[in-house]
């Protein structure tokens, strides 16, 4: 157990934002309301998985909806406290700690924002290791685990609760109320017992976040390539280096979906790599080839700076650089792919697993 | 408090068609789904509103949707079975009476239905006095009472709990659930004390109906014209006679919305007359002029046998009678015509109350 600093803070929002593979909200958004949160409410304190108790009534917390709403539609931070006090209700218990859902600039931070105002824990955890588009593609989900209820709830004071028949049923009819509440929610869901957590989540992804943020952080002070140390420290795999000459975007059914198109930059002259994406950067493809696909995390960054750049914000002009990391190895069995592999996104092809050999050099 | 026999339900099943002016489904479903019930669970008791426990949880129950949808897509009672059970658990109360949302040939029946199944009381009751196409257009609305828990559940297992920032959004939420749902939903909602329901209520609502169901049935067996017998007993009004020469249909948002084109018979030879539905019949107009509008009610009758056709039924050819017969006073008021008053349904003309001088004979 230990008390966020601010620093870490803003680390944890710009690592998340790298895991976040373009989704899970802007980290500047993020930073910003956890740390508002805590200058209000007072320090947030991160625990670690062993540290829960066994008994511990924890629940997962952050906006679903496209992240292009979330850019002009901010939340204000009433709707998670509306979901919160009816998933207390209903449950007719007390929340003893509070998790992330998934890794995202906004949706890491959020739970931030509920500890410190309900002055209660957040576990080093998630339910994906990265965001996805979907409300199941969880580990939760893959571990036959109920979400209910599911609590959403909007700014304008309309809170709904789902049982839903099935993983599918609970995306397709929370998906639609997201919709019709303007396009972005609150939502909590999956409320677990310590033990739940321990044995289903995925542990350590905010101090992995922290660690991410804080390289980058410490890097850009010292160096001219923070990207190149980066990939180094992290064991990531160099995907892509390239300018950004076509951006196609749209919102649809709820998510922000489109593609990416590059042209090589550095030692990828001369080449392209379309990246498509449904929230989250989900493929990487490139003469043809499918360099890298959903699970695995495909991460966008900035080329100078190693900033991420996030779905809604990546635009023509853009020079970047495409870096892969390996998903937890939960994603990358037969159910783990049926869940969240690319055919389910309605991309033709199969799991390519993020190749060890194209490593490169910035 | 008395039993209801075999005939009563089947009497109530074709008044309550007559009352739903179109909408609330086909009486012949609803009325073998009550006389099921009752043979397997036992009898159903009707109580008066005056009969009833100052303190009593009451609950209305219904279906809401496109009525051309449950023409195929039947209820199977389990829907209602699940609202019912989770209405319960989110209150921690047992539910003492049950009663009808609206008039009409399915949801005047489904809360007999539910009460041979819970052994509990129906009120002689309803909350519109007919039907309406939208989920809050009810006296509990207008007198500020709310629907929470509102809960919707399906037949694929599927319940969603609503707590919503006010009707129109309750409305709103509800819709798009429900189209994602299939197009029909059980509903209860409104969950109410005693007190509350003698205070807001439209009492007599399935009486009413038992008696207008009586008439055709004792009138069809004896007379001519059961038609014009049951205008002379209801004091109704007879606004137009005729066939039917076309049929406009739509499923529209979640709605069966349309128009009947009408070719005068007897007295009304050589006119037209247009009826403008969406659910329930919500407008008659000819050569020029509206005739009658909601909240009042109008009646589309087969012209020979009296049998109401509700909208998703009625087809060319058809021969028919359309009758009026005035709303409950609490829907002529202001805040009644702006809740469902024709503009509200996008219908470019003012409430034209029902004239007592055209009254006319078959």
């Amino acid at each position: 157990m230990r008390e966020l600093s601010r620093e870490s803070v803003s680390d944890i929002a710009v690592g998340s934002a790298v895991l976040g593979t373009g989704g899970g909200g802007d980290p500047s958004l993020g930073q910003w309301m956890a740390i508002h949160a805590i200058e209000e409410y007072g320090p947030v304190r991160l625990i670690t998985v062993d540290e829960l108790d066994r008994d511990s009534l924890v629940v997962p917390a952050g906006m679903m909806g496209a992240p292009t709403v979330l850019v002009e539609k901010i939340p204000g931070g009433q709707e998670l406290v509306n979901a919160y006090q009816r998933m207390e209700t209903l449950l007719g218990k007390t929340i003893e700690a509070i998790m992330p859902v998934e890794a995202g600039g906004v949706n890491s931070l959020l739970p931030l924002v509920l500890a410190a105002q309900k002055g209660i824990p957040v576990v080093d955890a998630d339910s994906m290791g990265r965001a996805f588009p979907e409300v199941h593609m969880t580990v939760f989900h893959l571990n036959g685990l109920s979400p209910e209820p599911a609590v959403l709830a909007d700014e304008k004071g309309n809170t709904a609760v789902l049982y839903p028949a099935d993983g599918d049923w609970y995306e397709g009819l929370a998906r639609e109320l997201t919709v019709r509440m303007g396009g972005s929610v609150a939502v909590l869901d999956y409320p677990l017992r310590g033990e739940q957590v321990k044995q289903s989540a995925i542990p350590g992804t905010l101090s992995l976040a922290e660690r991410v943020g804080s390289m980058l952080r410490q890097f850009h002070s010292r160096e001219n390539s923070p990207v190149q140390s980066m990939i180094e420290q992290l064991e990531a795999v160099l995907l892509f280096q390239g300018k950004v000459v076509d951006v196609e975007r749209r919102t649809e059914s709820g998510f922000a979906k489109g593609k990416v198109c590059l042209t090589g930059t550095g030692s990828y002259r001369e080449r392209e790599c379309e990246l498509l994406f449904q929230n989250e950067f989900l493929a990487a493809q490139g003469e043809g080839k499918v360099i890298a696909t959903t699970p695995d995390l495909i991460c966008v960054l900035d080329e100078e700076t190693g900033t991420p750049v996030t779905t809604e914000k990546i635009r023509y002009g853009m020079r970047t650089v495409v870096i892969g990391l390996p998903c937890h190895p939960k994603w990358r069995t037969v159910d783990g792919l049926n869940l969240v592999g690319p055919r389910r996104f309605g991309y033709p092809f199969d799991y390519v697993p993020i190749p060890k050999t194209i490593q490169g050099s910035v």
